[in-house]
């Protein structure tokens, strides 16, 4: 579980409602034309540019943004140097056995196999870096569904509060029904401004930063394989590693 | 047909129309003047920056956008590997047979064309990849039209809400026309946004997205085509095609 | 003459005039000081970033835009060809009578002279396609002028604007002169919003993808002159050719 | 301690606060439900993108910024020159003496270390390269919080003022109560704008230009190191390293 | 002196105070608070970013930008072939004697003293290009100043604009204030849009434009000493500079 989103959209939501409470009920900002233009306008748009399978997508991963948190970049350097040390002790015909512990990381994996079938690094190093651009690729498309969310329903709110605008101008008759009108008009923006700003762009800002986390991760993993394949000395993995770790995860496996 | 993109036109214009006829009649939404200044108006102004002949392109591609799919990348892939099994058991020359069937797939036609004449690798990775790059120019410039044109619409929906207001302003003699002239003003914003957010911008990623679609397919069809042209192994083939496929839509042809 | 800028031009304008006229009078829309300050404050802010020498010649290539039109890019194509199969015929030196044919394209003149004077192909890529960065790059600067002056025009605008309010809030004694004031200050707002979005940038936008078109242009005048240069046979650069032309723009000179 | 940031702080509150206090009292702009859902709002939202980690160690370089200041690039450059003279008359080995007065500056240390180890100079350009830009990309990804934030504040200001319109709208039955309720709902705008243009964003534009000050920093460190490893001329690092440095920091140590 | 920008100033102005005056006196555009608010919390906001040895610099470079003028290109480029010839005629070291004249182009002496001193081209490449970069790299530090000051000024005068409403609307008891008071509330705004768009956002502009004419400059300069330092013949270096100066400033030096 990844308590900081969590707690974030927890955290945010109170807030605004308890601004409302405040100052009145909540069942003023319920509106359900309001609803329907904005919440069903946006997402009736946003399948304009996108196939169904990747909306449908994009929700599993908001999902999982929600559920699953990234493996420690520490543990991951570490499994990366016992690996290592195992190839260089025992050879890399050994880390067969090790396979099937690993078929939960994939990408791992995958390398790990190139390299005990003898695949030169080089191959393996364009083969994997082809497959992590790939990654990185698809996890963009699927913030991109946010992010054109998040266009997209603040202009759906404009454009219920300029229906609400002009039905209520043209029928000026009854003065008394100015406000009321105006403040039904309003809710459509305020939709939009909440789906736009405390929804959709957090999560794709969210996506952006785990996809970036994931490519780190494999990256990782890569610079682990092929400096099996090269039979690198490991302590010297251990320096390649510490350079693209921050600071705080640096990790000092040989003493 | 590209159902997501019918049904998210259909739907998005659906919940504006029940907006506004849960509070009064679509009638009061039209009106010749503002109708003249937006459609007709957005319609020039990308004319002076575009050549009539681009913007009918333009527009017969937005036709194809809700008509055309792009071929499954997974059918792609699996057709590459069976060109490529034929060429390694009986010779690259055995794929003229083939050719006649992939005419109406020019761009792999083009390139086999080529492997089959033996020009060499490099050569046709060269001449590919520099059509798979105009290709993309293209597209760009079509969708160009519709950003363009997201960009105007608005902007001639705000310059007809401006002229509606100074002439609502210079004549305030008989207050009660006040609202409705209003009403009026702000229904050219209403058409200008509706223009941009509902219509041209969705189109316009949407031709994106189908671009980078197109070059991915294509990208499979030169993979296999260079393949075949260094007679590398089938098997070979099918791990570099795998990585650039989505993992759910990866193959495992040899089993 | 560029019929499609001209008739963009004229369409929306006449949009624009027919939307005043339908509600009122154009005299209206005439007021002097709003002139003064959003066309010659424009011209004096962007004045102060270019120097006078770029302004002007911004406005001559403004002109051209609507007077000239770029060659048509086939023909330039065949053109290319039939120089190409005369040098493969009579030799390249046969092509120093076809020189001062070309005299008025002066980059396909300046390419093949050193291709005639045997300077290498590798000098004549540099120093050619060094040519067509820079010539891009002063496209680029007059657009900047047109970029800008589209920026500043409704800032100018909203000024103006300010200071009408400015003045008419500070003077509120006789209410019957509130509403044509406040008419007058928006028209500073109507002509900045007019400048930008239907004259400043689209000519901007017009002359970005002339800029393009011509570096299209020449890139086909340096791909013939380089296949001259090393000789090599019309039907390859004929290849070349149709890997940048569009496909319905593609030639089959040799059949 | 850096004073221009914190007389920048100082100086612009103070104006806010004269300018408020120069026309009524600053308890006007005191409200608690405002102050709930901008500040606590903005920081729910932000920590739905970020670990709490990630908005912890921003915190911590938010006031690392007001208190430390980067070293004078002029001093470190004659550092390096100094380390350089001393390997040159007494051999590389002999800046193991050097070394421990080092130990404060990380990067420094790290590249000698290896320098000494007799590493290759490519070795250690690549490994130290590498961390320059994992370290500039950590400084990205801190400065992010504050981008974040920046845009976040204005957008629940907006939501906090919708929020205060539609209740006044809704209830405006007793005409004396519009204008206060009003002034509240504007008061949250007024708090996103403050701390959006004069709180996140400067600090975010500060952490950019420190984060690019210690880029420079180290590329000095690290032309220095790979200086002393090819066993160059003093006079020649000196020569380059003037390269990087401004006109008015420039050495001139060999005289 | 730069008479486009003082011109484009002056006139700027002019044309606002003309506007002005034709409705009312300059006075009501004067107010302490306001003048407080948008100069001086926008100097302050800008001082938490930079350090005020930038802001300083910055400002210098201000006044430098309406004072000096660039040399013209033209000029630079004959003088550079003078110095080519001489070499050619009388060898590299005879340009020792012009040396002495060329202290007020550092950048021109000092790759002359390399060549001189027979350091290698490549060398001098390297070296000179670094520091190209360097400038191009400090101008565009300054030119961050006035960006952010052309972005931080609206913002502080919708602050004020923000406070001067608030006190208007908590205090609404007496009607005939109400006007005077939001046009004095206004007033913000308009220094915020004055400052932004008439002085900062211009002369940012400028700086980048200078900067690129500097940069265009100073390959010049390279471009000549490169080919002093390769002994090339001075018609090649001719032609080598007419491909980067624009068609108007092409020097035919050898006739």
């Amino acid at each position: 579980m990844d308590f900081a989103t969590l707690f974030g959209f927890v955290g945010a939501f109170t807030m605004v409602a308890l601004a409302i409470l405040l100052g009145g009920s909540l069942l003023h900002f319920m509106d359900l034309p309001s609803i329907l233009i904005v919440f069903a306008g946006t997402f009736g748009v946003v399948t304009i540019s996108f196939s169904l399978q990747e909306i449908v997508r994009a929700q599993k991963v908001m999902l999982s943004v929600l559920i699953n948190r990234s493996r420690d970049i520490e543990d991951v350097a570490i499994e990366v140097l016992q690996l290592s040390e195992r190839a260089r002790k025992e050879g890399v015909l050994a880390l067969q056995q090790s396979m099937d512990a690993l078929e939960d990381r994939p990408f791992l994996h995958k390398a790990l196999v190139m390299v005990v079938d003898g695949t030169s690094a080089d191959d393996v190093e364009r083969i994997m870096k082809s497959e992590i651009a790939a990654m990185a690729m698809r996890h963009k498309r699927s913030a991109d569904v946010f992010t054109r969310s998040a266009e997209i329903a603040p202009a759906m709110g404009l454009i219920g509060t300029l229906i609400g605008l002009v039905q209520m101008l043209g029928n000026l008759a009854d003065p008394s029904t100015i406000g009321p009108s105006m403040a039904v008009a309003l809710i459509t923006t305020f939709y939009g401004a909440i789906l736009a700003n405390m929804v959709f762009s957090p999560i794709a800002t969210k996506l952006a930063r785990n996809s970036a986390d994931e490519v780190l991760l494999n990256t990782v993993y890569l610079t682990g394989a092929l400096s099996i394949g090269r039979q690198e000395n490991p302590r010297r993995l251990e320096m390649m590693l510490n350079t693209v770790l921050p600071p705080a995860k640096r990790i000092s496996y040989f003493e």
